[in-house]
């Protein structure tokens, strides 16, 4: 998505070959309306393919699914990151170890709100190694909920995400693939 | 907001006389159309005030702040819950205790992202003692940026929060005000 590439070419910051800080607009500031442009084209490739819930990670995906669902006519499910185990037969979780961060925590969800029909489309922020899509996906397969595919505003396309998720059959989508990042620049995979 | 309040009487969960879970369309599944109504209710009511910036608290409050940003046309600040002090410049940061949660974290923001010439309104999901609300109003402070107001959906009137700002100065919009909780049911305050 041309607009979403300029806009990281415009304001994104280039920390290292693997971090890309994008706080102006996506993770610390939001831009509601760019961000309801983000979430309706996400909503939009996946228009007509049944999904029932669009679920998300807290926080940095929050305002993109939220856009997308609505767009979709479905509800939002915020997973959220505990740091310790709820000792409840309602809940479900599992533990997710991030290398980027280096750190790891439980993400979370009521079973209430995830059932055998749901067809479930997960958006995120960022797909990078594809720790927190991977652990949402062992979640919803304890509900026996199917998935309709990840749908991401920012791929970083040198790291493993997409080819682990494909490789469990997984249609991944999104709207700015990064080839590589370097003092030169952002490169864009078409 | 009477459409929120029948919604507290069918969904809401009345854990204690204290203890409300609205799970079901506001923490954990988000209704996007409802939370789009209410972030504009919020909005509305601050609309001519010279907003410059809608600011909220991850994660439950991001919902309801992206809706009234995008309403009053402006972009949302999401603060940050931190676990450690960043020895960093460039970021503010103040330490909050959830007595509800019986936890501390210290609210993190970047400075950039707010200066001496902006009015906030603040947005959450909650208001009950007003801890958050507080810290986040430490932090704008820091910056010399003005406070318009708080609003959020849902206020615990039977908890300090709002006499604890409305002495601070801040004005507070609660779109439901809740008197009191118990086994007979959840009384509002008009």
């Amino acid at each position: 998505m041309k607009a979403l590439e300029d806009r990281i070419q415009q304001e994104g910051l280039v920390l290292s070959p693997s971090i890309l800080k994008v706080d102006s607009f996506i993770n610390h500031q939001v831009d509601p309306a760019f961000m309801q442009l983000l979430g309706r084209e996400i909503a939009r490739h996946f228009q007509g393919k049944g999904v029932t819930k669009v679920m998300t990670i807290e926080s940095s995906g929050i305002a993109p699914a939220l856009f997308a669902a609505m767009e979709l006519g479905v509800p939002m499910v915020i997973l959220k990151k505990q740091n310790s185990e709820l000792l409840k037969t309602d809940v479900l979780q599992t533990e997710v170890v991030s290398y980027t961060k280096e750190t790891s925590y439980l993400l979370t969800m009521a079973r209430k709100y995830i059932s055998d029909e749901d067809h479930i489309l997960l958006v995120d922020d960022f797909l990078a190694n594809g720790e927190a899509a991977t652990g949402a996906l062992r979640l919803i397969r304890k509900t026996h909920a199917t998935v309709a595919g990840l749908g991401v505003l920012i791929e970083k396309a040198f790291q493993p995400g997409r080819a682990k998720l494909e490789g469990q059959g997984i249609s991944v989508f999104a709207l700015a693939r990064i080839g590589s990042m370097d003092e030169s620049g952002i490169h864009f995979l078409p």
